[in-house]
């Protein structure tokens, strides 16, 4: 049975002018890979309606899931909840359940605050949308089809990701094992290691050069679902660093 | 007259799985941004040569500039010069230039290094390709019709785009302001930053809330090519932020 498969788009102006840095990328690679859905394409795109719309109905139609980050604040930039509405043809409209919810925050904050418009728009969602909460700041997120859509601030992201995960229905879990070796040259390496890679067609080995202010090195990961296979390939990757005449290191470099 | 785009693909399977946090967009985005060519998408997509070659042909249509990283080093995993090749169609074969240059670097080391089969695939490449400088570590990256290819290591990159940051045609600098009030919430003040972004079409006016140990609040960017206009949005978002009753601070929190 093959895994299924993840595309996440970061949406905003914000990443791609370096203002500000992702941090979302990597922390859902992992996790989606430790359930079996490897991350398979990301994409960071801006806040231009026509881009966003089409870059959603291309990589649902693609991806077993879709995850998007940004975008679904209360200022006139978060545009990501019109869009994924426009994107699935759906009336753009209140959703009960965010909207009692947010009222009911706004009403209990001390000084009570007001639901105004801007505020209601958090809690305007497609057309059966259903929801992710969000134990951090209320306004949740939500889910239409196989498009998952969270906020862009880490903290919330992370918190909406571990209310969703549950409902996703994952795969064999990826595992990876490594081991590295300080001195060695990638290009010393590469020929063998390409040997070992075309006996272990499963298996996807990875070569990644370090450095350090006491040395470079090169580390060795091999990564899939079946673990035998992967056992096996670092086994032979390790024999063949002594070969070389190198000091083999079980894991990554600390 | 409107500036040139660029996209950014980052190539590797590392960055999808998690193992390697990127490093390269975000200097790209602020290194482009600031020759007005504002980075308008990047897609991290893994080694796999036919996603490669389908990206790189869509995007390279699509973008007055395609920068990639990732994937050219002597190991089998490092496949991205072969699939841009396929990409446009033209061989891939040894670059004279490239080799020469690497064959006398492997020659001048002590003890001499064997420019052996693994580090000869570093100088071969699509035939035309000019070749950009590697300070750093050697093995140049290259240029073909509007596709430039760097290295993944971010040190390398960076210092291949000093090399090749004078053959790009720029634009009108993408400049920025910003202001800032602790306390003040988003949704307070969404209704009339969306009016003054409605007066203001030709500027980028971003609304990011920002979190402290001392207490959050929201920092308010305006971006675009026209200074004036920009610092006339920075000017009504001020008056704005104190007609609210907050104190506003110029430029980002620190």
């Amino acid at each position: 049975m093959t895994n299924p498969t993840a595309c996440l788009l970061i949406i905003g102006n914000e990443v791609l002018s370096g203002r500000t840095k992702d941090a979302n990328l990597q922390f859902l690679a992992s996790r989606l890979g430790e359930m079996g859905i490897p991350l398979r394409e990301a994409r960071v795109i801006p806040d231009v309606p026509e881009t966003i719309i089409a870059t959603v109905n291309e990589v649902r139609a693609k991806y077993t899931y879709v995850f998007t980050t940004g975008g679904i604040g209360p200022t006139h930039d978060d545009i990501t909840a019109e869009c994924i509405s426009r994107a699935f043809g759906v009336p753009w409209e209140p959703n009960q359940e965010a909207w009692a919810l947010m009222a009911a925050h706004y009403a209990s904050r001390e000084p009570p605050t007001e639901f105004n418009a801007a505020r209601q728009r958090m809690a305007t969602m497609p057309r059966g949308a259903t929801l992710i909460a969000n134990p951090v700041s209320v306004a949740p997120g939500f889910i239409i089809g196989n498009v998952h859509v969270m906020a862009g601030v880490p903290r919330i992201m992370q918190a909406m990701f571990d209310q969703l995960a549950p409902s996703l229905q994952g795969g064999t879990p990826v595992q990876s094992r490594a081991v590295h070796a300080t001195g060695m040259l990638e290009g010393k390496i590469a020929e063998g290691l390409g040997q070992i890679q075309d006996r272990f067609p499963q298996v996807e080995i990875g070569s990644y050069p370090y450095y350090r202010e006491n040395g470079g090195g090169v580390a060795l990961v091999a990564k899939g679902t079946d673990v035998a296979a992967i056992e096996a390939a670092i086994t032979e990757i390790t024999a063949y660093i002594s070969e070389l005449g190198f000091t083999p290191l079980a894991g990554e470099p600390g």
